[in-house]
């Protein structure tokens, strides 16, 4: 399935790069086990502060249709109208303090996005799209995982094969279809002050 | 310079996933603008929560020796000690409210760790380094900067060409040439249950 969803970059990125996109439309297709292990492989070398490593991911596939609808269940309610067609979900936990001092661990959230685009690499590189989202239910997804104090549940995962949008409801098919938009280099690369754009990208 | 720190993954991963590490050595060489603005575009295609992209990074070349010294004079002294010699540095930053309500955004740290490591993959997939530092001094950033309430100074970035450690003090250096260790698949990848393995990585 080809969605014209490529990257329209100002300069040269990685194809890798390049490619990623969000779907909200998925093909009926499972994500091998072994796919699946070489994304998460990606994320356990991706950097963290103190080599921390806060991350973890609870994940559930169609494969085990009751553990797929509970993990489902942990998503907010337009995020499982679409992600319920993805093979693959996933919970992107992090733990708040370092396990060796107990400290806060301030690069907690930050580090398990360090983790999760990493991984979203490594799925980039199979052909397989990720779809991040924030719209999930932490408290829900504690109490069924029993996921300890200390550790938030952040993000919802879903892991697939992008479909034609055509078969989604409209809302999801017109995001779908419509354009990636980003702010301007300009917009976020700054030197000698916050705001004033860097000559580099000028 | 050829440093043996390519990861040791347990599963195949991609190339540009393995070979990234966080060197303490940097050759004294610049990163050219035209990579730099290549890198900086990867960060904007990054995913992030409602396309909000949270991030902004503050750079400094040696080109401008006296803006590399104030970026460098936010880093904390154990970081100033290698990072002087990295041709670039960065500090990324992140907005904690959305742009279009004012709202917090609970993906806000989370986004600008999507945005560095996709950084990462292209400045990569270019022989480039980068080496990632919680050790910042965010008061003096926001001060030097005039970086706004409610935007966040949390990592430092150094990018450069990874050189031989030898010449490192010897701390550093013992780091440099330390074999790259991580937990293992099964500490982290659960399913049904937080902290139970799941099958998939078993």
């Amino acid at each position: 399935m080809n969605v014209p969803k490529q990257a329209t970059p100002d300069h040269p990125i990685h194809e890798l790069v390049a490619k990623r996109w969000s779907p909200y439309a998925f093909e009926d297709r499972p994500v091998s086990d072994s796919d699946l292990r070489s994304i998460f492989e990606a994320a356990r070398w991706a950097a963290s502060s103190y080599n921390e490593q806060p991350w973890a991911y609870i994940v559930a596939t169609k494969a085990q249709p009751q553990e797929f609808e509970l993990l489902l269940s942990c998503l907010v309610e337009g995020n499982q109208g679409w992600a319920k067609a993805a093979p693959v979900l996933a919970i992107g936990c992090t733990n708040l303090r370092f396990s060796r001092n107990g400290k806060p661990n301030s690069a907690a959230l930050h580090d398990l996005g360090l983790a999760s685009a990493t991984l979203t690499v490594e799925a980039s590189s199979r052909g397989i799209f990720v779809h991040q989202m924030i719209g999930i239910l932490p408290e829900k997804a504690r109490e069924i995982y029993h996921i300890p104090e200390g550790v938030q549940p952040l993000t919802g995962l879903a892991f697939g094969y992008a479909a034609d949008p055509k078969a989604l409801p409209d809302a999801f098919r017109d995001r779908d279809l419509a354009p990636r938009t980003r702010k301007s280099l300009t917009e976020f690369v700054f030197s000698g002050e916050f705001g004033a754009t860097s000559n580099i990208v000028k």
